[in-house]
């Protein structure tokens, strides 16, 4: 069997076990995330004999200590992941809501209601936590899974979709609603983004290649995640209190992360009067500065090391301590620099100016704009959805960190008596 | 310039010109709509003139009458895209509309408001008002338009084009968010679906293989429309005096397009009762039958001609007075049948059993069911959107007709004090 062929029967097996998921109620549902909790709680030892196979033989290939860490489980993190799927079992059902309804003059009934997608692939990297997570937002939103994570985790995942699987034949879900695609292949990944009409929806979590890598080559609908160049513009209306703070924190809270900023931009009317703080904090947490022009010459005049920014750092995600640092003429020349080099994530605005607040929200085009706050809080539990899948920074159906809802689709059910178009 | 270059112009003229639509009020987007519907009256001749230019060439070239008739424009087809301007204008505003909102512990308030796409491709055939039609729902929903029509309007796109900018120039929007791709280049086509990052979606309105070209290769995010092998199907409960009518309706009121029904399938319970009304209803009123083999016999021993059905008919898109005809063993046979051969558009069933009509909608997984109504009302005017941009059969973002709404996506506004994370 090639992997086109053993991807359409993982698909077609999730689909038809799909209906069991289409016909459940909320009760059920929640009763089959509950029982997946237990179990894995119940089978930590399976668990962490498997994660410590895969750890053992990817630290034998080489791999570095920060990935090695996020592949490796422990108790803790297995009872997250736990809890995680606690939680979501507690949150209100997404399916069968009525969202738009109407009565048409001639009797006809219309009602727009919340359902599932079908059958969604997820396509993720190193750490196994997202084989869980995943499933158990797919399940709730009543949808089957393709679970493709890394080989690097493969022996870790494959026990934790055996165990989800075991926990749902206790339920009235088809445990074959879970399909674990084979990582040992690269080729498999190019097999899931072409089954178009198989699979109704894939989803990548990872780097920034793995994202270009499914928006270049898939033809089924994809959502992009993750990719962050998030800025903090002070404006010239900035309160100095509040953009120092919201600034060290957006750089250095944890920069590995998406929302996290790489680019500080400064209105000039406030530049020398901001940029002698703001360089010093920043150099004094560690962070390393790629300067403009006019911000190196402070830099220089503070004595503070700096690498002149080049074209291609201003759109850059470093997702370490790195940031870059640029003086602008206005706040149109702020958004106009967004607009180039961001990723339409997440971009701040430090003002007091409801008017600078305004003209910002309107030209910078992204999937969150926070207004004097930090930009590390464009994410799921942040924003009260409970649990999120990824962070959209596309425009095409969600944007922004994506919760049970943005895992539905619609359908309009019209209800009639036997009308016809006249 | 290529096409890459040529298209990277317009797209940056564009969105450069959207600022002025992102920042403009509801007044004044109505007040260009209303400019663009009388400039567009006043212009009637100018518009013929061009129009008749199109219609000689085409007709030279050997165009057949129907594409020639959906070409030709004349003053109540030019009063109509006027009053269809009008009656967009009077909609209730899309934009800036708050879709979700919360305010967090930690004092900061989420709004999810609704904002326009930025720039959003047309790709469309032969009929020149879908040049109009589609400018003023874009431009009510805050979007600047590339507009890619049939080189067989060129000139009356032309026209209507420069038209509509010349309404724009008496207000603050600017003209250059409407561009005019060149049609005399197929080519054109491909370099708009590649202008990944300077489009923000694509919508085809045309043909099946038009929209098949679009999902091949789009690198731009698109929204598939249009076809639609839909489904009649008359349940072992149904009211036979609503399935007749609804039948007839739903295949022969307009037979052309997407919401006309393919293919009847009826329950095999009710097969002998209600077929032969059917089958004689359908052929008197000019409608070819493919039949199986049961509703074939049924048919020869009414002395009605048949044409065997092939596995290819089931998945046809006639369009015409052509008909497929399959006896179903259950109601999960219909709904098996309808997701291997249907296009996820809109399926009807017949039926008076609540218990039914629950299982259909759970498993027939379409823009819209339709329970004792005929296939004809999933229609944008008909399901009072008040006007529609394309019908979409894809489950990403919008699903069924597509109004204003569905040209917009969505903006979070986090509105701190000088929050940061912990």
């Amino acid at each position: 069997m090639n992997n086109d062929q053993l991807i359409a029967t993982l698909a077609t097996n999730a689909r038809r076990a799909a209906r069991t998921l289409a016909t459940s109620t909320y009760e059920e549902r929640q009763q089959a995330l509950l029982a997946i909790a237990t179990l894995i709680e119940k089978k930590e030892d399976e668990i962490l004999r498997a994660n410590s196979n895969d750890v053992q033989r990817e630290r034998a290939a080489g791999m570095n200590e920060s990935l090695l860490d996020r592949l490796t489980l422990n108790p803790a993190r297995i009872a997250g992941m736990a809890n995680g799927a606690r939680k979501v079992a507690q949150l209100s059902d997404p399916l069968h809501q009525t969202l738009r309804h109407r009565v048409l003059d001639n009797g006809l009934e219309l009602t727009q209601v919340s359902v599932p997608f079908g059958v969604v692939g997820m396509i993720y990297e190193a750490r196994p936590n997202v084989t869980l997570d995943a499933a158990v937002i797919l399940l709730m939103s009543g949808n089957a899974a393709l679970l493709r994570g890394s080989s690097s985790a493969s022996q870790t995942n494959q026990v934790l979709v055996e165990i989800m699987k075991e926990a749902l034949t206790t339920t009235p879900i088809s445990p074959e609603v879970l399909q674990l695609v084979p990582s040992d292949d690269r080729d498999t990944v190019r097999a899931l983004l072409h089954a178009r009409g198989l699979v109704d929806l894939v989803i990548p979590r990872g780097s920034a290649s793995l994202i270009r890598t499914v928006v270049d080559e898939s033809l089924v609908p994809a959502i992009e995640t993750g990719a962050g160049v998030c800025h903090v513009y002070v404006d010239k209306h900035a309160d100095m209190e509040k953009a120092l703070p919201i600034l060290i924190n957006s750089k250095t809270q944890r920069p590995s992360v998406c929302n996290a900023a790489e680019t500080l931009l400064i209105h000039k009317e406030v530049a020398t009067s901001f940029l002698p703080p703001a360089l010093t904090a920043l150099h004094s947490a560690g962070v390393t500065l790629h300067c403009d022009e006019l911000s190196g010459k402070v830099a220089s005049s503070l004595s503070i090391p700096y690498i002149p920014a080049t074209e291609s750092d201003w759109s850059t995600e470093y997702g370490t301590l790195e940031m870059n640092v640029g003086v602008v003429d206005s706040l149109e020349s702020a958004t106009e620099h967004i607009l180039k080099f961001g990723t339409h994530h997440t971009e701040a605005i430090v003002s007091e100016s409801q008017e600078s607040i305004s003209r910002f929200i309107a030209l910078s085009d992204c999937a969150a704009v926070m207004i004097n706050a930090s930009t590390r809080f464009t994410d799921g539990e942040e924003m009260g959805f409970g649990a999120e899948i990824g962070i959209s920074n596309q425009k095409l159906h969600a944007r922004g960190p994506m919760g049970l809802e943005a895992m539905t689709t619609t359908t309009w059910i019209v209800k009639g008596d036997g009308q016809i178009r006249k």
